[in-house]
């Protein structure tokens, strides 16, 4: 971790900020290796350009955070104490004036701005958000073993859904079964709710499964992702039950011609628009251009979404080390929702997509 | 939901707060009835003290809004629109000049704050917040009974888990279990994280459930809660798995004393801080403070930990219809950790426990 700690700290002194104040869990875990999820609690990392860093945290917590391999100072704080006080010292104690600073400002909310702005009399306030995107963008070996393993952890999770499907099980029978499996691998949570959605609300493209029963000639659509050791993977797959109908058929076979296409588009130099322009056309060009109504994907990390975002306007160029969703889609009320989804790294050459699971139209009979 | 929206209207109208802008999920969802999670992208209600209100989602979810039963404009953006430009139009189309704004100062960010600082000039920022939490604090006739519900099935998971507890199993297998369950009872979404600790893992207050294996001497903790059409419940047992050691009986009877003071204690016109104080001088007065290090409790409703905060410094007053945990704990490490959490309703004349899974200590052999 520390080696991450110190290209922040570079940074910092590259654009002399005397102070980083970090509060986001993901940027927190990011750079410091603690992991903690303290709801509406202050979770923060000190960072200075010469001083020792601070990581401040609940007082429950402060016995995980030095056993996650925390080496530097660690504040922990009461439900009754400030922390902001606590803050405050810490940074006195090290003899840094805060004229400036860099905070996440997509996180910090505007209360804390607030006790920011007092607690060192309005420093500027610096968005520390483009430099850790630009770290986290690119994922190290490390990283890419455990991203590896939440990726095939998601590839066997859909697989044991396909195989649940049956008549008469409703979207969250199969999705419980899912889940069961994860857990008793280990897995104890996923990267978001895990989605089975079948006949008319497979055509929401953010839909949430029920109690609806799946019937022959229905599509049936998975969308999930697990955690593993602080890393998430995503993968959508759209299988039939039974036979479907040509309209349904035209518009897997569309997503699919789409997903393939983009897929194949990604190699280091490409433009994050360029990627979704690829699949888009092909979408608009089969007459479906309305239905896809959101961006080709997504990066994924330590959050389930993070940077590179794939969209048709974004002139991002991609680099090796980098990990995204591509993710297609098309939904057509009354008539079908299909979504491919892969989990795709950026190689040296080209790429290399994680997801395994087949992407040719999967029958179950 | 427009009574709501009403009482909102009202308050702006009272503060001559010309808009009000809500972006919190749990907020919207409180204020149109339209749940949703957006993750990073925007989803804000406009609220005007005599004007419509409107309602900002992405464009994919806007039939789902439409559905939901809000009743007024809802504008819808895609990935590559600017949200903002069309606020300004909404607000602009209604005539209205906004000099202040209402805003969560715990929810919209910096970077929306600069938004917002720019597209109105620097609009005076007025916290909407303690408005919100003084209307969401008290439930109504149906928010009760969704709770209920909700708390039904957080008792109904206790008892898998315990029912589950056996030799050689780990804290995960029980919590598939749990899950598998509750799924198929009709549950898509649990409050949190559940927890099933065991052993050493019970002792932090906050810890992770793993492969580790359930062993007779053992205390298991379920900490866990389901979310029920957009309601949170939020229950903790601590059972035995054979005999348990006179220290671990120590503690858990410490425990269960303190969180039946403390639940003695709830009617109107006691205050969150007497309550706290009697569960934590019981503690105290065993010899295990130092190893109670959380609040007592915390409000329950759309969000699984909203307001009264029951700490021992809060002077807030208690009224009819707020609901919140107790949830007092002991965690001694490398002997035992305990807690014991109720739902608790306050009524006209004293207090309901929603949660009804047996308190006196659970033996499983």
């Amino acid at each position: 971790m520390s080696k991450r700690i110190d290209k922040f700290q570079e940074w910092l002194k590259s654009k002399d900020i005397p102070f980083g104040f970090i509060t986001s869990s993901d940027n927190v875990f990011y750079l410091s290796g603690f992991r903690s999820n303290p709801h509406e609690r202050l979770l923060a990392l000190g960072i200075f350009p010469d001083s020792e860093p601070f990581l401040v945290c609940p007082l429950m917590e402060k016995e995980d955070a030095s056993n996650s391999g925390w080496n530097y100072e660690i504040i922990g704080y009461t439900d009754i104490e400030n922390p902001w006080d606590m803050i405050r010292k810490a940074v006195e104690k090290r003899d840094v004036s805060v004229n400036s600073m860099a905070i996440e400002k997509e996180h910090m909310n505007v209360e804390r701005y607030e006790q920011v702005q007092e607690l060192f009399s309005e420093p500027q306030l610096i968005s520390a958000e483009e430099k850790l995107r630009e770290l986290r963008m690119v994922k190290d070996e490390k990283e890419l073993e455990v991203i590896r393993e939440a990726v095939r952890l998601a590839d066997f999770a859909v697989e044991i859904g396909v195989n649940e499907i049956a008549e008469g099980k409703t979207e969250l029978d199969v999705l419980a079964a899912i889940e069961f499996e994860l857990k008793k691998a280990g897995i104890n949570e996923m990267a978001f709710s895990t989605m089975v959605l079948t006949g008319a609300n497979g055509a929401s493209p953010h839909g949430t499964p029920g109690q609806t029963k799946i019937q022959k000639g229905d599509l049936v659509l998975f969308d999930l992702g697990v955690v593993y050791q602080g890393y998430c993977s995503d993968i959508t797959r759209t299988v039939a039950f039974g036979d479907i109908s040509e309209k349904q058929r035209d518009i897997y076979e569309t997503v699919l011609k789409a997903e393939l296409a983009a897929v194949e588009a990604c190699r280091p130099g490409a433009t994050c628009a360029e990627l979704d322009l690829t699949a888009r056309n092909i979408i608009r060009n089969h007459g479906y251009g309305e239905y896809f109504p959101h961006r080709l994907g997504h990066g994924l990390g330590i959050s389930v979404h993070e940077y590179p975002s794939l969209t048709e306007t974004n002139s991002l160029v991609l680099k090796p080390g980098m990990v995204f969703t591509i993710e297609p889609g098309i939904y057509v009320p009354g008539v079908a929702g299909v979504r491919i989804e892969d989990d795709i790294l950026v190689t040296e050459n080209g790429y290399e997509v994680l997801t395994r699971f087949p992407k040719t139209l999967q029958y179950v009979r």
